[in-house]
Parts: C-alpha cells; structure tokens; sequence
C-alpha cells in the first residue's frame, strides 16, 4: 500500500523517531551510476526548506545499503536510508486523546485502533519526505535529458515568499504556499489514455505528499471559466508545439512534448505555536491544545524538492514503460539470444 | 495500464467506432444483487449531460455479459458491455496529418507510430465513459450507504450553468466548467498514509477522465493564500466532526468520517464549430481546420457522473481493502473452516 | 485476481453457460498484425483434444471485439469473445448438495456462498481455457522467433496416448496424462531472480490450468535423487549451450539461451461415466453420484494448447519488460522528443 | 520484479556480501505481536540445514528497524534486516569469464550486462533466503491456527536423509532432495480460480526459492498415470474431508478444508569440491573450474525452510485477500463511521 510504480517502483518506509527513513527502489535498471552523493544535492534542497524556523537538525547522511556495486545499479533493489539522530519523543501520547486539527491522529486511531507510532507522527511524519526526495534523485538519474524547474511561486497569496514566510514566523503561525513544477525534454508519447494519464500518475504522486491540498495542469482551474474559443491551443510548428502550452505538455493522457507544467497547492502547517481550541475525547469537551516543539512556517519549502521527487519517479517509471510498449517490429524481440 | 484498483479492480475497453465499448469489473465479491437496470440511472444521466448539443444519439443498453448469476454477482469477472450504433466514420484519417488541437490526435500519434484506431477518436473518445460510469454504477452497489451528491457548480465562471451552455452552443463555442463532488457517509478510515493517499486515488481516478486540468479536496487552492491560524480545522465533537471540513474529509491520506469533499475544473470542448488555425503536418505551414459533425458544448455536463463513477471505483476498493487490512484478532482468522 | 502479467497483462472471463468466454489482454504494443484467423489455430488443436469422447461440439468462432484496427492492434485493450451455443443446464443445482470429487463445486460454495453459477462448471469450467487459448495465440505473435512444441508425452503412463485414451473412455473412465512443451529460441536475460523467476512465472501460468498436479523443468524430480558430480551440466559452447540442458533452460531464475523444457503432469478428468461413492450434504450420509453428459477421456489433450498459451503468455510479458529493464544508456532515453 | 504479494507483499533484498540482507514486508494489519525473537526460530532452522559442512558461520541476528511500534505491528512497512558478518570477496570476478555450472553468473552476465554483483553470487545468493524466512516468519504470526509440517523426506533418493548427506559431503559432492510441506488448519475458501489459484501462487513462491526443479501437490506426477476411478477422491463427512487428499487440499484453485499437502524438489548444490569440466568464455576453450570455499553438501536442508516461508506468504496474503472478497452484506460496509 505504500508501493508506486510499475516497473520502477518505490516504497517509502520508516518512522520519524525510529532508526531511520528511506525507501527501496526496485525494477531500476543496471548500469545507471549512482553513489550517495547523488542523493545530497535534492536532500539538501529539502533540510533548506526549513528556513525560518527552529527545525530539526539532521545531518540526513543517505546510505545505498543495496543494489549498487562498483557505482553502478545492479538491477537489485535499492535500499537507501537514513538514519534518525535528533528524536525527541516527548509528550505524543497525548495526541490519542486530543488528536491535532489537521494531522492524522485522529483518522490513523480510526484506521490502527490506537497501534500506529504517533512518535514525531511516525510514519506519517514529513520526516518521510527524506525517502521520497532520494527516490526522486535516484529517478532523475534516469532522465538526464530532463530539466527539472521547481519553484515556490506563492507563500500566502504573495509573491515575495521569503518575506511573507518571515512575518508568518515570526507571529507563530504558519503559511500555505503555491508550488510550480516545469519539466522541460519530455518526449511525446509518455502515459495512457484512461486510468495511467500522465496527470492521474502524476496527480497520484503529488497528492501522496502530505499537505497538499489541490493539483492542476497546463490552464488548470482557470481551463473552467473559459470558452473553447479562447482555451484553443493550436499546434504552431512541425516539432508539436503549441502556441501557449495550454494543457500543461499532455493531450489525451499523453505528453505531447511541449514542457509539463503543474501547479500545487499546499496547506499552511497545521502545527502552529498558537494555542488551538479543538475536541479532547479524554474530557469528551472542547479544550486548548498547544502543540510545543519545532514547526515548519511553510511546508511547501520543503515540500517542493519532494513534489518534484514524486513527479520524478512518474517520469521514470513511465519512460521505462515506453521502451516496453514501444510498437512492434519483429527484429526488435531479438534480444541477446546467444 | 488501462486497469485501475487493488482488489475491486476495472478496465475500460472498446473503441467509438468498434462494436462495443465497457468495462471488465475483478475483484467484485459475490453477492450483491446487479441487473442492467442498475447501471441505467447513471447512463441516463451521462446522455442527458448532452443538453443543448446536437448530441450522438445512443440508446445505450448495457448488457452483463459475464460475473453475474441468478441477479447477484458470482465472484466472477463481470463483462459489461455497450453496443455501439450510430457511428459516421467519415473524415477521421485527416487528422492524422492536421491533429487536432486539445486532442490525443498528435500524441497518440506518436505513441503509437499511426497504429492508433482514429474513428470518432476511437479508444480515446469521451464515448468510453460509458464504460467508466457503468464501473462506478456497480461499485455503488458495494455502497449503499454512501451519499454522492455531485453537480456542476459553474460554467464559463457563471453559477447559471444551464443558461451559459446555451448561449455558447448557440455560439458555435463550449465552456469550461467546475463540478462539485460530495459523498457522505465516508466512514474514518479508508485510504493509506503516502501512496495510496485517499486524495491520491481520487485524483488519480479524476484526471483519468477526459478534460480533467485541476482537482482540489476541501479548501483546495484557496488553503495555499491562508495563515495557519485561519486554516485551523479542530474537531468539534466526540465523532470527530471538524469546524468546518476543510480538508474535504481526508487527513494524512485517511479518512476522517466528515464528508468527502472534492473540486475538479474541466476544460471547455476541443472541439467546436469554430474554424480553429493549427498546424498542418501535411503541407508543413498553419492551416485552418474545421472539426464538423456533433459538438459537446459543455463536456462537465457528461463528465460529471463519470466523476462521481470515478470516485465510487476508489471508495469501493478502499473499502474492500479496509476488510483485508483491519487490525488483527488471532480469531478473525478462523474463516469457514470446516 | 483473474488477471496475469505485469505489461502483457490477461484476464479470463466468461462463464461455461453464460453468454460468451474470452480473454481482455491489455498491454500489447501496437502494430502487432492480428486477425480471428490467427486465433483458429490453437482454438482447433484445442477442440481436437476432446477426440475420443462424445465432446461439446462449439464452433469457437473468436470475435476481436476492440483493440484491433485496420489489421493491427492499437495499443488499446483487446477484447477476444467466443460465444457460448451448445449449453444445456440441465441439473447443476444438484451439485450444491452433492458436490463432485475433483471438482470445485464444494470449494467455490464454501467461497462464494451459493453465488457461484454452478452451470456446465460456471466460471471453473475447462471452457473457459477457450479464453487462455485465444490470449497465448496472442501472445505468440509477439514471439515469432519463438518455437514452441507441446505434446502429451504419456497418457495413464503409456507412450502410445492415443490407444490408451480410447480404451479409458471405453470403459466409462478417464486418463491421467504427461504433458512436455519444450520452447526454442529463447534469448538469455528473461526473468528475475527470487519471486519472478522464469520458473516461478511459467508454474504460476501452468497451475492456472485446471487439473494440473505437478511442474517440473529440465531434471525435474529426477533431480532429486541424483549427485551434484552427477547433475553437473557446464556449458560447452561460447554460445552458451550447456551439455544436457539439466536446468530446462533457466538458471537462477533467468533464461540461459537453452531451450525452455518443462514437463507438466494433469490428472484424469474427475467426470467419469462410472458412478461415484461420495458424500452427499443434503442427506448427511453417503450416496451414489452419476454425472451424465459429455467427459473428456482425457484433459491433457485439450490442455496441452492450454499450458503452451499460458507459457506463451509469460514469455510475452518478460520479452516486453526486458525492453523496460535493459541496462541503462542515457542515449537510450531520448525516445521520440519532438 | 523481486516483490511478490496483493495485500501482504513481500520484497527480498541485499546482496551476499553488501551490508546486509532482509526483507520488506507492505500491507501486514496493524496489532501483530511481533519482535526479532519471533524470527530467530525459523532462521536457526535454515542455519541449522548447513549441518555436514563447513558453512559460512553468520549469527543471522534479525533487527526490526521499522513497522513496529511497542510490541506489535503498526500498519506501516514493516523492513527487516540482517547484517552481514562473515564475508570473503576473493576471486568472484573470475566468474564472468568462466561461469559456474548452474549458477546465475552467465544468465545474469548476459540480463544485467556485467553490472551484477558477483561477490558470494550477490543479490542471487541463498544467504537472501535469509529475508524470505524472516519474511515467512512474519506471515505465520497471522496464521496462528495453521500448523505447518515440513520436513526433508529423501536425499538422493534415500529415506536416510543425514548419512546420505553426510556420505556427499565426505566425497566433495552435493545431493538433490525432496522436501514435503504439510499444512494443517487451512479453512476452506483460500485462492481462486484461473490465475491466483492456490497451487499458482504456492508454485510461484516455491520455484522462487534457489535450486527448485520441481512442485507438485496432492497425487502430483502420480495422478498422470491413474485413471479416473483410480484417482477419485469422494468426500466423506459433513466437513469436507475427503477419501485420500488426492487433490491435497485444493479443488479449482481453491482450498478444500483438507490439509495443504506439496512436495518440492530441489537439485544437488552446483557449486562442489570436485574439478568441473566447463567452457571458459576468456579463452574460448573448455578449461576446469574448480570451486574453492564453503559448499552446502544439500541446499535442500537449508531450503525447507524458505520453502515454508514462501508458503506462509502465499497463505498470509490469501487469508487476508478472503477477508476483502467475502460475500457482500450490506451492513458488513459500516466499518468505523464515527
């Protein structure tokens, strides 16, 4: 249930105050190099996304723990971690009995009947970003063709996030954010018509991103306030262009070639140093729950670097799939007969 | 890569213009009561969804073909199946050279190296929903005591849906529009941290259908302009009602028992009366292109029960999936030993 | 859970009685040539197999009912059909309370709850290899380097299966039979090591055929009983042909360029004209069970199409995702960028 | 492709001589008591079956480093891991160039391209047996009514099993075996028909454990030289039970009530004492291998084991898949709705 992909898939596991996070990668296949230090420069770009706040200090060193030999993927799974150093496992107990607004501690006490690990949320943490981020730069690795351009656009409705990021802060509160993905060097022909579109993949990717709350392509939600008239996006040249990228690089569930864009919506941090009144189903009354610690100002900061992870791993798996279903030609099943 | 579900798990078949389009429906336990007549209600509220169109006129009767025994499904695959009757196959082949644009002409094109059935849009015709909300009718079935309630809120930005289709038909144009789904009676703890994302399954599911360019749960894109302190959501009472569903009844991926609550913007038709400038892959320079025969002028009037289909095929595998994945209790698995 | 495969991925429907049998093969890349006619083949050595025995005389005319399209498959889902005529239902109801030995009526009530449809077998029935039959057809032209040669080797443990069929079914009985499918030109590099081992894929595949009761490939059990100094089988050539091909054509789960040799035991056909002493759950004692109608002799000669289409189907699947899995070449991702 | 499973799924992980070897087990329910010593009695037995040679000595200490949480099973992925000690890369390399007899060095050198890992046969090792045992283990606390009996029935074709094995590996050799796995409790209703029948899935489990030729149940290659009346196996009570087990506990794909009864066989270790005779693809001429290192003298003594984990896996996962497919009731839907 915690597995994605096809060919090249990935699971995402661990606990925010167990040993470690991570994820193993499987139906990668041989030959791409790849060593840790292929994974800091994304995993960096996400311990980055802190800024503003007392955050966790991690040193999140990733270790391929399987499936590399001499640099290079074996076609074994891929296990790589990292391990948990600055866990604090205070007071979250608590939360079974007054579950914080917006986390999951009340619907994970539903679903496990009280066995989940609420330590720093367990495995619902976004400490769990750490595996889906190095994933996502093991992916990559398997696009080098691709360009990659991630940004957040938006902190609360402003386009001067690091400032509007700063005041949220620094008044204990926190901000949702705007997040725009391009990927330019998409060939045509990725996806499917139907259920595996390259949006629902990609949709499906973002969504498992904890936080975030809308997704759209090309023209988006604006696409339902137009008319065909003016929402037209005529193909202007003999590489498939189109004169204005419209649909966002896919038509019919399928690239077109024209550059991927995505937008994402993500929440304001649902943990907040302000005091919130909520449900206490010990007193079975409204109570004041403070949430102490260390909070995020605004999770699409770091969120971003794992979005672009996730899409990532869509790309992957889809391009690997494209060599499978690539049209018939006899010769083609040749293969390596001795 | 057309298949879609764990367990209750769907595939849509069929082309515009082959004999038949549909669905095969795995994973359906046996026992619930399933006749044609079932699946009729929502077909009929796909065709109505043609208003204001000189829409393909079908009578769509569904036949079971397979799966289903004395009025109750077996356990077994079911086949079901629409015959297709009024096809024009005239002029499909030009748009292998002029593609049409916001169509799958050119993509499939290259995805297929030409092999693509074009007729009526063949496997990439909006025609195939049918199989999509015959899938969703009979995964209601496995719900009974859901609520969907879903309409199209607005077309072209205006609430008056019905007016504003009109007037743009009249037009020679079609409009874009936003739907509202909604389904009571959710219980708490269907989907899965990451991956399988309730919101995950449901995006995924949504973008499948043709037109689809944004998707948003509870407060959607509107949470990304919000303070944390304004986006708060504390529960209210000991079922766990929230202030006022802002995350559309979904929190870390799960369920939460309050209403599930989603957005999805689609685009106005590609297709329209209009003469639309495109490239022509033929003559190698922009050409005009007029697109004859029958227009939808408002595509969300259809798509929106193949939402709602879409939404019910995610909350009928969930739930059969909480089944299997509920707490352990050594004696629960005792089964029918005999 | 009726479905096979990761890219060429089938799924068998239809019931004995109900309105059709067939296959849905998704997967398939485009530009494969595909007509009924090249299905007839194998649905003719199929129909053959019931020699001996006063068989269920069907014409089995396979219908493509989607996917295909000017001779060649699109790429979409290929819907295979043969409609069902010769039914006659007559007393299957009686096999509720008196369930047949060998047969599944006992465990499918138990499983389904009465629901089964218990008609000529319903679901269960060797009709249904019709669906299985037509899929590895397909299959096979994707293999047109591939040789395949099946055939009952022994037949109630005689070399000459044909007198031995025909004294069985003169005497009311049936057969136990030896299959052996030996495939030719098969590339080194398909399968997996561990759970899609070449091996573990093919048993799956050949389990899936009713009456099977053992797999083995190469030695088989034989080699069981012998001596690693015995056993040892080198390779010989720069070809990599190995001395007595021991492994049937695979080591450590991937094929080794070696013919694939496996060898595949059916039991005799649990109907028999004979009359039965078997429980009878109405009466809650024992009683005299006589099934009428039409009994193969024996299974393994209409099986044996069955088993090389289910082993066409596996080398179908692994051929597309070698494509997907070869060793990584950055040039190798450039695809059809426009 | 190394993950096995629908709902308790399974992937296998490591290399020989890598960090560490293990499993990672998605889809285990929430409140399994579970802690490392739940596995150490499985992996005693599968270093236990090194008995007769000088084995690789490991102490094989299982670390839980995610999916558990106070004692029990959270929901969450659960990675099990165990380290590697006693490892000595020596001279691997020289097996690209002369490949061993019946090891996976030429078929993986021609599938990864000379990327695999080849030290102590890398990710192909039987020391990853390891993973699927802890796995195994896993699975049979949710089968805590299954009583399983496995047990290593001949060696080289005597009964004498230990001084059979003892005699091999006094003269350098190795031994084949035959292995037969009893399991008692099984409840009725487990499997499917067609492609996740019982025996499918078993059979793929079992021919993914290393050195398997051979997998039969009930009457096995038997049944092929029976005739019907010999074969039959009628029911005998009120409870299912049959005459004989014939079928060994299965009946269309799907269990009986009856004790699940198979028998496996794998082939003598490949890698012997003894000189080999063998083509060397450096010097394009037969030349003599010789094997220095730890030999099993009878993989099958470490391999009953993993045999019995394999099939715990299947039987876990079919428990759980029951639960999910069980006949519809209305009111069985309710679930948790607060």
């Amino acid at each position: 249930m915690n597995s994605f992909g096809r060919i090249f898939r990935v699971e995402i596991l661990g606990e925010s105050h167990g040993p470690l996070v991570g994820a193993v990668i499987d139906g990668c296949p041989p030959g791409v190099p790849l060593a840790p230090a292929d994974l800091e420069g994304d995993l960096a770009r996400r311990r980055a996304g802190s800024g503003g706040t007392t955050a966790r200090r991690e040193a999140d060193v990733p270790e391929i723990l399987s499936g590399v030999y001499g640099g290079f993927t074996t076609g074994a799974p891929i296990l790589v971690a990292v391990r948990n150093a600055d866990t604090r496992s205070a007071d979250y107990e608590r939360f079974r009995e007054v579950p914080r607004p917006g986390h999951a501690d009340f619907s994970a006490g539903r679903k496990y009947s009280g066995y989940a690990d609420l330590r720093g949320s367990g495995h619902f943490s976004g400490r769990l970003t750490v595996g889906l981020v190095a994933a996502g730069a093991v992916a990559k690795k398997l696009l080098p063709e691709l360009g990659f351009a991630t940004r957040v656009v938006e902190a609360g409705g402003r386009a001067d996030v690091e400032a509007a990021v700063a005041e949220a802060a620094a008044a204990g509160d926190s901000l949702g954010a705007l997040v725009e993905l391009r990927v330019s060097g998409v060939p045509a022909g990725l996806g499917e018509p139907w259920f595996d579109a390259l949006e629902s993949l990609a949709a499906h990717a973002f969504f498992s991103v904890p936080g975030v709350r809308g997704v759209e392509f090309g023209d988006g939600f604006r696409a339902a306030r137009l008319r065909g008239s003016e929402h037209n996006d005529p193909f202007v040249d003999a590489e498939g262009r189109t004169s204005r990228n419209g649909s966002g690089g896919v038509n019919g569930g399928i690239s077109n070639g024209n550059a991927l864009v995505a937008r994402v919506a993500m929440k304001p941090a649902s943990s907040i140093a302000l005091p919130q009144e909520t449900f206490d189903f010990g007193t079975g009354a409204m109570g004041t729950l403070e949430i102490g610690g260390r909070h995020d100002a605004c999770i699409a900061l770091r969120g971003a670097v794992a979005l672009e992870g996730a899409l990532a791993l869509v790309l992957a798996d889809l391009t690997l799939l494209a060599r499978a279903s690539a049209p018939f030609e006899p010769q083609a099943a040749k293969g390596n007969r001795t």
